[in-house]
């Protein structure tokens, strides 16, 4: 028997609570069996600072030391909320040889970590379901696409325009805005973008997609796809263009090829988006 | 007597009430008498078309109109809101020589406009108060302040700090943002950047300031300076730092000057900074 799988958790940004840990574990054990993978929790996951899951040095050690441990096999984000960008730079100038060869799952706030791997060469980092989406009704179906992907990369769990798609990578749009013109930011020349939001209003989604389409870097890429954007707050007029309105203003202005809709976003339905070419 | 000065309205994001116009225009000539200003409201700015005063293409010709117009002395923006970006890059190309000798007013929104002004070298921008600044308690205190200003640049209706400091520029956090790697980013070497917010989540500003830190023509600020960040909504939990501190985190992170307060903010105190060295 292969020996299993060892993935470490570690909260990049907002702290989840060590009930959902055990929940997780439970569920992986009952529902993979024999080849449940073994998983590792960091402490760091349920500590608290502020708004975030422990202070700066706290988060950065736990991701740098579980990215860098050779017996663990990948490193899944426990949540997003808000935190990565402040530890992601320092982190990823400390990473080694055992960190390359991982696996690197995550979304959301937890992108600003996945797009610098990425910037960087790393060639196993994808954009899909996390442990705190077990919190959602129906959320242990997204646990389990993500597990199956993380054991086997069964390809049901992959969003099903990435086979045909040359190169890909997916963002939250709000976070993605945010890594423009940092170290974070990967070369996206020939993906396919994948983009999605959650709990923003329209006029700043329209003004984010202004700063996204004006970059060179965003210009090059093959095309970009709309995800969901879901739980849009009400303004105090309705704005008059839906996401995808305002996805193909903008793309018709830059010149982008806008390519329709994809399967990603803050969801129980979020799919894997592998970054870079499928590898098979 | 010298010829009144004659300003010219445009909303070039979110619409006013015709009341307010009438309103600013009996105050103006109240409050200023035979020095009173000419106030031209274009009736763009009463125009809708969902969130914006009127579609895309009504509110450049607005401005574009306006700006090239040689008998108007300045250009004041009647309200922020939300919507400069969408038209400011094409307006910008269409402006005529009659356009560079004009005053530009406002804040917020406006900046992507002011900024991108700024950028292609013209030598009187500044933020400041705004008509729609009527409408908060206390607000003509405002409008005057900027009125005084327009028409002979009364010295204290200037932020105190811009006396001291070589070249200065001031926008509001998520707008600067947003225009980080777009044309609308003017060079701003050397330069005090006052930044000032309002509503936003302290995690939204702390990301904010980790993408404008991040930015090499922000790091070559003479300093920073903070305005006032006001009606910031509660998050779920008590972020663990104020807008200060993150402003200091941030600059600290980034090599850059943190310089202190500074007098803006969308408010009645908001005093003016005109871009690049006082003229005195």
């Amino acid at each position: 028997m292969a020996p299993s799988l060892r993935i470490g958790v570690v909260a990049p940004g907002t702290r989840i609570e060590p009930e959902l840990a055990a929940r997780l574990k439970a569920f992986a054990a009952d529902s993979f069996l024999d080849r449940a993978p073994e998983i590792v929790v960091h402490p760091q996951c349920f500590e608290s600072d502020g708004h975030f899951a422990g202070d700066d040095d706290t988060r950065l050690k736990a991701f740098v030391d579980y990215a860098n441990d050779p017996t663990l096999d990948a490193i899944w984000f426990a949540r997003g909320g808000y935190g990565a960008c402040r530890i992601a730079e320092a982190a990823l100038a400390q990473l080694n040889g055992a960190s390359r060869v991982k696996t690197y799952l995550g979304y959301s706030d937890n992108g600003a970590i996945l797009g610098g791997l990425y910037a960087r060469g790393y060639e196993n980092v994808a954009h899909g379901p996390i442990p705190v989406d077990m919190t959602r009704a129906g959320g242990e179906g997204a646990v389990k696409r993500a597990l199956n992907w993380l054991i086997d990369r069964a390809p049901e769990s992959v969003e099903l325009g990435v086979m045909f798609d040359a190169k890909c990578a997916a963002f939250n749009i709000t976070v993605f805005q945010s890594m423009l013109g940092t170290s974070l930011e990967p070369d996206l020349s020939g993906h396919v973008l994948m983009l999605e939001d959650v709990g923003e209003y329209l006029y700043r989604l329209d003004r984010a997609l202004f700063q996204i389409t004006s970059s060179a870097n965003v210009r090059s890429v093959k095309g970009i796809k709309l995800g969901r954007v879901s739980d849009v707050p009400e303004n105090d007029k309705p704005f008059g263009a839906t996401a995808e309105d305002m996805m193909r203003y903008w793309c018709a202005k830059a010149g982008i090829a806008y390519l329709g809709r994809c399967d990603i976003g803050h969801d129980v339905e979020n799919k894997i988006v592998p970054f870079g070419p499928l590898k098979r």
